[in-house]
């Protein structure tokens, strides 16, 4: 028996990483990967200019960053043509879901979440207490009206919806989305983590409704604006409720320097659109050689491309630790029937090269065993 | 009322931000600083080798972090001559109180900590509804037995000590430290924040005591290492303890540049080595500054040196003002008697040339009205 005494609720907590970085699968392999296409990360990079602006605010790195993030908040507001008082920046998505769960969840409450949808939100959920409630995807997209219903149903506090959608790359039209954001229950908040709305056709975000206080909106510099490594996500919502972040958040949690990217990579849209581009060029690629083997992509509104392997979550992994094998990273849902997918983010032509080069020679392999 | 429902606990917490960072005040005077020293940053910055790293990494930043931070870990571990499992790291040690906090306290458990010490500790605590009990600092050091008597007395989960102090610069000897690291009741956690601990005098910080389940020792990259922006903290201490930071921590929240930036800093110990001797001639001449001008400065372990100006809370806040007023940013204690002193962090030359013909006017002024 240890001599310390967490709280009963941390007591019984998993010890986890609720993504194994591919870092740790290189060091396990020995080797480092030849295509990095597993995390969903931006391979196409941030704006040169937000390389720039990191570089110039290194040497001022000595300094805190605003804990306000007012010029942050402001180019946000401005850009999403809200008030900064709309807007809270904070340590990723991940790290305003921890809050978020953490503001509205007391041990035993409920919150409704697609069964195989993000860890890290189930991750945070369970960190406070919150019981957990599945709904399962109908046509591998999240079934919002079964959300919707067994929230309301179960009382539910938090309500989890992706869209686009990780892990399937699904999406609704913003009109199913906002649907659902007038059928709130009372007492619930729907998160609408939007990580990937940038690289969804239009009509898929619905406007901004800054009156709906039982909504809140998730983006992030990590995907589409290629900062996954300086972690900053944003909620954007009602005033009065974006305000509750100030009674918890870790004020300075956010740096000087990762403030300075953002704001450089929010400013270069046309980099963005660029990205966009690359993105759209190289799912295509994935997608021909994902058909070119006779496996299934499934239609995409994000930065990847989520592969039906046409049999079990068994030999879905088997493919997947194949190609990891080979020095190719990929990751794959972790719940049935999602799991007979695997996941390839948007790469570089070099990797798609090795993709194409090493995927037959994988499958024939896998296939023999199944 | 709000259309919404946090949970009561946070309902009840107060909108905040612990420290009113400097950029919040350049912005109400719509001036910028001529003075930074006024939140214990490292004016001198970190090491060239760490902005190298960073502006090197900033093309990279498109990558998550590693979430184990694993080589961070292992250059932490051989620098304390630890293992890597004694070590975790996290988004500065503000981030790192939060998770303990959270590990360690349930609603209406006591914490006891000086009245007047960390604000940024208290925040958490009362973030996760613990009770704060307050012991008075002695002749304007922590009381550290009274400090053990009041948390065995009343049951504590938590006590707080910071070795060298801040808001104070006052230490105590390893040896005095030591023995209340053998007195820490059962089921509490002492929490030894070492912040300044680079700038201590020899035999302030005891050795590291691993099998100590009781206590968590503190370090950050913050202040002798220069790098306030990056927000990379650590915690040192038993690998089973610090293994309960994997249940909770925000994996990912210390990202890919912020680790490289920590790795290059803590390997130029050269550089370091050279802050602190910038830091002691800096800590020497506003020393003469505040003789000078009738002001008594305390005895100091930091890169920051707490003045008495002799009379009270009133009078320093006023001579405080009076300073940001002329565009020199410094603080202040909170509390009464420590709230007699205002607090001068290390500068530059020129801030302190500044500073020295600043003061005589400032204080000519301020003494008029007391």
């Amino acid at each position: 028996m240890p001599d310390y005494r967490v709280s009963p609720l941390v007591q019984e907590l998993p010890a986890t990483v609720p993504f194994v970085g591919p870092e740790t699968q290189e060091r396990n392999q020995g080797s480092l990967f030849k295509a990095r296409i597993g995390a969903n990360e931006s391979v196409f990079g941030p704006s040169p200019n937000a390389i720039q602006a990191m570089a110039d605010a290194a040497s001022e790195s000595w300094m805190y960053g605003d804990p306000e993030f007012h010029d942050l908040r402001e180019d946000l507001a401005a850009h999403h043509q809200v008030e900064s008082g709309n807007i809270m920046v904070g340590e990723g998505i991940d790290g305003m879901l921890g809050y978020v769960a953490r503001m509205f969840l007391q041990p035993g409450d409920t919150v409704v979440t697609s069964a195989g949808a993000y860890p890290t939100f189930n991750y945070h959920v369970n960190g406070y207490g919150g019981k957990l409630e599945f709904v399962p995807y109908r046509d591998d997209r999240e079934d919002l009206d079964a959300l919707i219903q067994k929230a309301t149903q179960l009382q539910a506090r938090l309500i989890y919806v992706s869209n686009p959608d990780n892990p399937m790359g699904s999406w609704w039209d913003a009109q199913s989305i906002e649907s659902i954001t007038k059928q709130i229950p009372e007492n619930c908040l729907l998160i609408l983590d939007e990580a990937y709305g940038e690289f969804a056709p239009p009509g898929t975000l619905p406007p901004l409704d800054l009156d709906n206080q039982r909504l809140l909106r998730m983006r992030t510099f990590s995907k589409a604006y290629g900062l996954a490594g300086m972690r900053v996500g944003y909620a954007i919502g009602n005033a009065e409720l974006i305000l509750e972040f100030n009674k918890i958040r870790n004020h300075f949690g956010v740096g000087r320097v990762a403030q300075a990217a953002a704001r450089a990579a929010l400013k270069d849209q046309a980099h963005l659109q660029r990205v966009l581009t690359q993105v759209n060029n190289s799912l295509e690629t994935i997608k021909e050689i994902a058909v070119e083997n006779g496996l299934m992509p499934l239609p995409t509104a994000s930065n990847f491309l989520t592969i039906d392997c046409g049999k079990d979550g068994a030999f879905a992994a088997a493919l997947m630790q194949s190609l990891i094998g080979k020095g190719i990273f990929v990751r794959m849902p972790g719940v049935s029937p999602l799991n007979r997918c695997i996941r390839i983010t948007a790469g570089l032509p070099e990797e798609l090269q090795i993709l194409a080069e090493t995927l037959p020679k994988v499958l024939e392999e896998v296939r023999k065993s199944f």
